[in-house]
This record gives C-alpha cells, structure tokens and sequence, in this order.
C-alpha cells in the first residue's frame, strides 16, 4: 500500500507528517496525520497510538490543537491520527456537521445511501492499522486508542471490539451511549437503519456490559462545564464497567468545557495512562 | 477602558480568554487574547509576556498551536496575543496576504491611505498595555515582549524603541531587517512612503545599531529549512548586535521550519529565558 507524504515539520526531536492515500476500505483518498518520536525516527520499534478526532475535525486537528509532541517525544510514542469520515465530492454528505463528512462516527454503515464510503470501521481498524505498521517502526504489540467526543466513542468501542489490536484505551469526553443521545440517534438512523439493536454493537456502554472486561484500566476525562454534556452520558460508561467488573478512572473536572484547551490540560495524564498499559 | 469578553476555557489551572474592545488608537474593534495563569486568578501580580504574531494570523493563533499554556501556568506568566491589524469592512485592505489586514507590522503608518487605522505601535504600547494593566494582575515591572516571523520584527524593534516597557525580548525566526527584505520593503513603502530613511525608525537592525544595548541578553531561534529564510537576515540582527555589544543568543536548528511545529518545540525555553530576564 503506497502512501503519499503531504507535508513534514520538525517538532522536537522528531517530525509532524501529514499523508494521503488511497484507500480501499472507503473507496476515496483519506489522509491521516502521524508523529514520529525521534526513537522511531532512528528506526526503534515504538509503542503507538491512534487518536480518534470528534465531529467536525480532520487528521489536523490533534497534531495542531492537543499538544502531545513533547511527551510523546520524550516517551516515544508514535502518534496515529486518522480524519474522521471518507471525504470527496462524491461521498454522500449531509447539510448538518454531525452527519457524514466530518462525522463518520468509525463504524462500519449499512444503509444503501452510506454503505459504499462510510466504513470507517475497517477503514481504521483493518486497512489504516495495517499500513502504519508497513511503513512506521511501530510495534505492533504495543498500540493504544484514544479519542475525544465522537472520537471518544470511536476508541471506546473499537477497543471493546477489538481488544487484541488495541491494547489500551482512554477518552476525552466520549460519545459513551450514542443509542440515547441525539447526535448517535441521528447517525446510527442513517448509518445503520431503524432497527435500535443494530445500534448497540456499536454503543461503547452495551459493548461493554456484552463482551466484559478486557483492560487493567481505562482513563476517561469529563469537564463539568462541557457545552454538550447531555450528548455524552459518562454515567452509562460507569455502570456498564461497574457491571462487568472493568476498572475505570472516570475523572470529573470543574470548569473545563469540550475544547482542545480542555484536551491540553490532560493529554500528559493519557500519554502516561497508555504508556502504564502497554508495558 | 471596557472590554468584552468573548471566550473563557478552563486551560491546565489558569484560563485562556478572548476580549473584544473599541480601539481608540486604531480606531476599530480589536480583540486580544490572554492566557492567566492560577497565580493571576488568584490575584497575586505576575510577570507578563506579549506575543505578537506573524502574516496571516490573529489573536487566537499563538493560543491555539504555540502550547505555551503547560509551563506559563506552572511558571506564573501572564500570555497577553494581540491581532496583527487593525480589521474591518471600512479598514484599507489589500489583496495580498503580506499587505493590510493581517499584516500591520506593528508601526504606525504615515501614509494616507493607511495612515487612520494601522497605528498597531500605539495600539500595542500604549492602548493595549494600558489596558491589561488595568484588567489583570500583570506586574508592570516585569513585562516582556516576544513575537514570530513578522511578529518577530514587532517584538524586537518595540523593545528597542520602548525598552523602559519591556524588559526582556526574544524571537522566533524574526523579520530582523525589514528594510532590505520583500515583505518589509512592501510593507514600508505602502505604510511609511517612499523615503528609506523613514524606515530605519522600524528596521530591528538598524534600530539596536542607534540605540545601543539594553538587554543583558536576547534568544532568537531560527530554522535551517525556513521556507521564508531569504526574508529573515538573522545576520543582519547578529551584526548589529556584535557591533553594540548586545548580548544575542541566536541558535540555527537543522530541518526546521517557519511554522508553529517549530515554535512548540521551543517554545519552553523562550519562557525560561523571560523569566531569567525579568526576575
């Protein structure tokens, strides 16, 4: 799988790069983000992981916004950011911004007017997670998930699908029951259709209580003055890990809203939390 | 002087705002950022540092992709980011990204078409510092001035011109000799007018040459792979500095660039260098 390289910043002892290629599982061209800590630079298998953007943004957003270079330099780890939908002038969209291109939600849709594009599931799971083995020192024994918001949901529930690829996971005010808050209820309609218990193979709350604990811990963080608070039901992801025994460290913040001066103030606290599970 | 706030974001322990205000001095809206660290809120006076940004930005850019917040929290700045223009539908524009709004070069022009709004050095010296001194718990004896690219050439020749404002300055990858480059030759010749030695007044290089040292120390940080180097003549900064005695630490880094991924790299140690400066 050929990949095209976009552009290339020196950021600390290593390099911000942005690619383009074309992907099959989604039938476009699909960009992504990756930062190469300087031990991977040097050719050092290093622990990675994938993050996982919310509604609206691209492979961009992270490497400009979250401030995770210097650490992630300093404990080598490689950085994985996906964009967050297929995209392209002939990719279904919506008129909304939380519904189709910027709103992929990273499940694989089954609805006529969406099946061709939307499979970001096995877009990032299967064809992205093989391809950055193929072309970065990534060891693939040691890969992590993260997300925020959408994205939170993104990780979440692909951890919980596929735990033998991710070997830990952490959030950043996730989606945690997309099944019951309106912006899930509107994508999972179009995405997967009528029928609510479709929804559920890919509600992070359900997937957990159905495929049961699978990680020593999960690191969730939740402002208190978040704008879309009642989108995100972080009491669903505690009882459903409190059901099946799954730790979780749910840290509630006051004052901090959903933005990435949110995600910021605790990216050190992931980076840590994954670099502690991957071990 | 009244100020509007327009956005407040928990950011580590302190918090990031934005404030709209009606600009005498360039006599249209502005807004500002400014990031107070928990020692500020908690009202206790802290040093202070401006930011002037480069062509093309605006008051949220250094904010949002510089990553200064971690250490200006821990170490107790105040970050105060000003736009690079005055803006507006009835403010003289051009259609050009290096010319008008978004590129004020932080002088006062002279010239009639420029002449009524583009007063960025009163603005800045001035206006604005009056302002947060008066909103915030900036300690007035401990201010310092540091900018990017353009913004880099705004932080050098206002602290020369007004080293009794700030105290300490530094740079990354500044317009040292707008004077003889393109950027500044057309920004000069619009803002100023025909007459060279009109523009020496705003020339970094020049300008250290007449009025001396006043720094026990500056750092400059410059990219090898600079896109804009030809712009730039850190050389011309070097001599004039050698020439005064001024003390510069002006460091050159293989493979960097003229972006903010160069900036977050860095940015930590302009932060120790103010702090060293202004104890």
């Amino acid at each position: 799988m050929s990949i095209e390289l976009l552009q290339q910043h020196h950021c600390f002892a290593g390099e911000q790069r942005f690619y383009r290629h074309d992907a099959q599982s989604v039938q476009c061209d699909m960009k992504f983000g990756v930062y190469l800590p300087e031990k991977a630079l040097q050719g050092q298998s290093c622990a990675t992981l994938f993050y996982l953007a919310g509604l609206t943004c691209t492979e961009e957003t992270f490497a400009i916004k979250a401030h995770a270079q210097r650490l992630a330099n300093e404990m080598g780890f490689i950085l994985i950011t996906p964009d967050t939908s297929p995209r392209g002038a002939d990719v279904m969209d919506d008129a909304h911004w939380d519904l189709g291109q910027g709103a992929g939600f990273y499940l694989n849709a089954t609805q006529p007017l969406w099946s061709k594009h939307y499979q970001m599931q096995d877009y990032i799971v299967d064809e992205l997670y093989a391809l950055v083995i193929e072309h970065f020192a990534v060891d693939p024994d040691r890969v992590g998930i993260m997300g925020h918001s959408m994205g939170g949901h993104g990780a979440l529930s692909l951890a919980f699908k596929f735990p033998e690829k991710f070997k830990s996971v952490s959030a950043f005010a996730p989606i945690s029951a997309p099944s019951i808050c309106p912006w899930g209820e509107k994508a999972f309609h179009h995405y997967l259709g009528a029928d609510q218990h479709a929804w559920f193979a890919h509600d992070s709350a359900q997937l957990i209580v159905k495929n049961g604990k699978h990680f020593s811990d999960i690191l969730v963080d939740q402002g208190l003055d978040d704008q879309f608070y009642e989108q995100l039901h972080p009491e669903k992801l505690q009882q459903a890990c409190d059901q099946v025994g799954q730790a979780l460290t749910l840290r509630f913040h006051d004052g901090f809203d959903h933005g990435y001066y949110f995600i910021q103030s605790f990216i050190d606290d992931h980076l840590r939390h994954h670099a502690k599970q991957l071990q």
